[in-house]
């Protein structure tokens, strides 16, 4: 196969050679060390021909083809040394041709062969880069569109852009067609920022057919709503001597001895940890047998089964038609593994990076490779520890670092970076940070931002507006069965006065057990600093006689602000509650449905279940093999300040070691700071000639003799 | 004056020599280039020469020698040119031998003289790390005392150890005698870890008798409980061969052209903002002036005139006698100033460092100097911003960068930093890292540590505590008249289904204006996601139409556990709320009162009032001078993670620039890669051969062409 570098910027598609093997031969491609690798290129090529085959006469489109994970327990056993390799096996959702048929297909790539195929009704497979690309190339086109924009005056369309963004929901059509909105700004040039020029009408496309269905205008008071043609830009064409090239002296960071990160294939070993590294078109990076080296028990432990992103909803807030339908969920209508920037078009990390390719497939089946989509490095991060003691000056400090494993996804105007951050302490915790360019719409001269949205800039109103992430946590804590226990910091309940509490001091934290998934969906209460710990009933801390646990630290969980009843609380069900606790299933993942583009969300759908589907099914949850979804995120009120180009906003969610290790786990780490040596272990300083003054200093770079109080 | 380096660990005691000027001549000494910097050391001196002089015959212990700052009202007519410079004024609070009688001294050093002399009633004084050290040395002389520990077989009084606490209250005794509870240690030797190591009694002295009041012993079921013995060290002594010295390989952070900032004295210009960084025994740095320019509007633009961490209170949850008297107040009790960790004992951040003394005094009057008290560095921040047109691959991104001033204290077991961080986007963060040793107890095996604490080890209980901040700001956004309104996300008023809200998708947020002092204190509501906006309603923003403001952003205030009714709820009144806002008035500060230890809290103290008695008094905190009071911090149950040496845990408060700027402000800022150049800006890519494959890179190291769709 030859690398093709031309159709998606960042990607280099690899096409069969005309001289290549024939359509009627399968090759059975090797398989990648790791059964949870990525497929590989030869994998995605084989695959598609088996598919494309079996489908014959039909021609299909591919949607996606990706791995099929294997079973948990068939990937446990192998783990284990107790069970074979698990069979290599791809999974890719098909389109057929004209009949526009959604088809799930498995392909055992061990045994070169199409598995199953199932049909699927009522469904709308992602919206994938090329789908997008349609949206502008077929408005562009369409003389409707050109009829519209010379209404306001616009006649050259090359200066007209569509962001292709999913529908939502549109009562008008339903499943017979896969439907794109196409959101429309002007440029006055081509490097000019078009957020800044919104028209006022949305074009509704049919991806399939390539054919325009509606052109809605939004007409105020009977109205057209001018274009605002006024200029807001940030690229350097335009700021020009506005940069202040002097005010930032260069700060370097530089690892002369390279990373202290191994890479074993898509294996991490890092400072006691250790994981693997996956990442598909639809989650991006997947982190599996997440496992830490505990210094203490002197043997490796379990953590998590994998973590992802498996979901996200972007609902904006302005009431009026069409912007109801502007609430994207990234993960599920265009995949955020798909829309990964390619980070040979810019590092956006400091010192010794290691990055990873993604490999995924374009519609026609071929494999397409992204370039470093993940970045792997570390960073200082700070003090790890420190104490002094005040009689002496003895004073003992440790730096902690971090493991940092991202990626930044471009979503139309948005940019969401991922980083995925674990440190000493045995922390790990999801940051992402927001930035890009604010969604903007225009304003009619009657009309004001307020109360949905603000004007960033004179007729530019960015409408109010929630990120709401689900990070998926399969949790592993020190063993397979796990339970999550509800923790409220609560007052005595006894009253002042009472001998169990005379001083009206004292406090605690109370435990509920999460016992059926029914139940499983739990908000945060600011009032009682909430927390979960997800446990092992089975492991008791010998000090604390607590379960070992880690905590789940989530208080940046805004509520769901949509109204129930209305679109986007049906369609974004798991964005209702902080956490769901659910029994694991195999390949149940995504909690707005395997298919999110024009979903209802309404419970019940037979190829299409949600969230509320799993949780209403009920299971047991406690000591049981669980999954918990962790929603956070924010609520933007759009400020000047993100206009044209938003400061990078962070938001994270944690998980931390709570009594799962028997002592601090990083007493390995060297301090960076001691001021004594061990000559004085014995002396007592308590004799007025301090024993202090007589020793040297040790392990650190500034010799330090301390003085006596 | 002759600098002596032996009495207090970091600190310098400057003496005055033997032959120098006799104690009636008071040279008037010349003050320092800003009116806000710290008293010199000739200040302190002749400030101290001064009081003594003017208290003759009486003799005085001094608790403090500080900067009386001058009137708001002069300050800024000086610093607007229109007043002359205030006259430099000292402030101490002094102890009368004998007598006990606490005194507030104010004296004018530009004329040389004592200007007033206040006398205080019912007032504890702080106590200071001299007064600590008292507490060891009675304690561990005391006969009675070693008779308690003979009794659980403790015979060498070298290895008992005392950390002296403020006692809280305890109503044996009132305001006549300076009391001190101290909390007893054994030690193993001399580098052994004593909180391994609690005793269980607690001897209560008299600071200025210097004598043991009381001995409590703590007996269970009429026994007393053995003193755990087992070690729990993290000592290099004793973890020895346990560190791994090639796990981590260094990153080296460097900054070959020096840092990006530049001193003026005690002025600080980087990046735009230009503060003046100020400190006191009390409070520890004090920023004031925070000023930005602005690159939109091309002026200077005031943010705060001053901040600075006034308080803060740990309260134990433990309801047992004497564990309720465990609450500290490290500012008021203590002094966070005082207890700051001299830098050059083991720096504790990279890169090029800037550091600050701080000047204080000791109890005879002599001036203090703590070397490198505070520390001035940048940190990379990360993304600023980024964004990639997905059509071509247009990208942009710039790196972020923080300035960062912090100091680090040690209150007897634990840790403190705190960390004052302005951001390029015009964001001012304070994070505060907790670190260094739990607090801990002796259980009897007859008890466990559950419910209000963990054992951490065995037989050692850590108690569970709160740490909640308060961070005071007296704001000046854009000038001197500012509010305060509430704004809480709410969903739409509208069903779902009416013609305002169709879809049920509208939210707003909810402004409310806090108009009297006596309702300026206000609880988060996470269900709201609930900040505050300090704006200056004379500044309109133009084009949101909102006014210009800071909000404060505080989802990390838990809520005080401790009971109304009850001694801590008393005492930290402040802590009540996250956020009280009140009318400026000159130097009301401490918010639980100037004088905090042995205080009661009670509403109605002449001399002593406190944040209660501010918000009663009423007064009108809408388009006035203002101060807020941000308390944040943190629920603590005890980890055996956190034992022995606990791993930073980081919490954090922000303000951010909301529709203050026209702008994102940090426009200026270079960025670090750009994929095009300026000879694309007016070529259109829309015709099958990109334009952007003609463009050279600009701006970037990294040569790059990106390719078209």
């Amino acid at each position: 196969m030859t690398p093709d570098t031309l159709t998606i910027p960042g990607y280099i598609i690899y096409r069969e050679d005309a001289n290549g093997s024939s359509p009627n031969e399968t090759v059975i491609p090797k398989p990648p060390p790791h059964p949870l690798d990525q497929l590989t290129v030869e994998e995605i090529a084989a695959s598609s021909k088996l598919i494309q085959k079996h489908a014959l006469p039909q021609k299909v489109k591919f949607n996606c083809i990706t791995l099929r994970e294997p079973r948990k327990d068939e990937y446990q056993a192998f783990q284990a040394g107790s069970g074979p390799c698990p069979q290599r096996r791809s999974f890719a959702i098909v389109i057929e041709k004209g009949s526009g048929q959604v088809s799930e297909v498995i392909v055992n790539l061990t045994k070169g062969a199409v598995e199953s195929k199932k049909n699927c009704t009522d469904v709308g497979p992602m919206l994938t880069l090329e789908d997008l690309d349609i949206c502008e190339r077929v408005s562009r086109a369409d003389p409707q569109v050109a009829q519209v924009c010379r209404e306001i005056g616009i006649t050259d369309m090359d200066k007209v852009f569509f962001d292709g963004w999913a529908i939502g929901h549109d009562d008008r059509w339903g499943f017979e067609r896969r439907l794109q909105q196409g959101l429309a700004y002007y440029r006055n040039s081509a490097l000019d920022n078009q957020y800044a020029h919104p028209l006022d009408f949305t074009v509704i496309i049919d991806t399939e057919k390539e054919e325009v269905l509606a052109v809605d205008v939004r007409r105020v008071n009977g109205e057209r709503v001018p274009p605002p043609l006024q200029e807001h830009n940030y690229l350097p064409q335009y700021i020009g001597d506005k940069y202040d090239q002097h005010r930032l002296k260069p700060i370097d960071i530089v690892q002369p001895q390279g990373v202290s990160f191994q890479m074993n294939g898509n294996e991490i070993s890092w400072a006691g940890y250790k994981m693997h590294i996956g990442f598909n078109f639809r989650e991006g990076i997947v982190l599996s047998d997440v496992r830490m080296h505990d210094m203490h028990e002197n043997r490796e432990r379990s953590l998590f089964n994998r973590i992802s992103i498996v979901e996200m909803v972007v609902p904006y807030g302005n009431p009026t038609a069409p912007h109801q339908k502007k609430h994207a969920f990234d993960v599920g209508e265009y995949g955020t593994g798909l829309m990964t920037n390619s980070l040979k078009l810019g590092c956006d990390c400091k010192g010794a990076i290691h990055y990873l390719d993604a490999i995924m497939s374009i519609s026609d089946g071929s494999p397409a490779v992204l370039k470093n989509a993940v970045c792997i490095h570390e960073e200082d991060n700070g003090l790890l520890y420190k104490h002094t003691d005040y009689r002496d000056g003895t004073v003992i400090s440790a730096r902690d670092r971090r493991l940092i494993i991202s990626q930044i996804i471009t979503a139309a105007n948005y940019e969401y970076g991922f980083y995925h951050i674990f440190s000493l302490d045995g922390t790990y915790k999801l940051e992402v940070k927001l930035t890009g360019m604010l969604n903007t719409y225009c304003l009619h001269p009657s009309e004001t931002a307020a109360p949905y949205g603000t004007e960033v800039a004179r007729g530019l109103d960015a409408h109010n507006h929630q990120h709401i992430f689900s990070l998926r946590v399969d949790p592993a804590i020190d063993g397979p069965r796990n339970s999550v226990l509800e923790a409220d910091a609560l007052p005595s309940e006894f009253p002042v006065g009472s001998a169990e509490n005379p001083f009206g001091n004292g406090f605690y934290s109370k435990s509920t057990l999460l016992e059926d998934a029914r139940h499983g969906m739990r908000d945060y209460k600011h009032e009682t600093s909430r927390s979960w710990a997800i446990v092992n009933p089975h492991r008791l801390n010998p000090s604390s006689k607590k379960p070992m646990s880690y905590k789940i630290l989530n208080n940046n969980c805004p509520p769901l602000l949509a109204q129930p009843g209305g679109t986007i609380h049906s369609r974004a069900a798991f964005a209702r509650h902080a956490l769901w606790v659910l029994p694991y299933r195999d390949h149940e993942v995504f909690p707005a449905g395997d298919y999110v583009c024009q979903s209802t969300g309404m419970p019940g759908h037979v190829d299409n279940p949600t969230i509320e589907d799993w949780a209403a099914r009920g299971g047991k949850i406690a000591d049981a093999d669980i999954v918990c979804y962790v929603q956070f995120g924010l609520t933007h009120f759009p400020r000047t300040e993100d206009f044209p180009v938003m400061p990078a906003e962070p938001v994270s969610v944690m998980l931390r070691a709570s009594n799962f290790f028997v002592k601090n786990p990083a007493l390995w780490v060297p301090p960076s700071t001691v001021s004594k040596d061990t000559t004085s272990r014995d002396a007592f300083p308590t004799s007025g000639d301090a024993a202090a003054n007589n020793s040297s200093a040790s392990c650190c770079s500034t010799g330090l003799v301390s003085s006596k109080l």
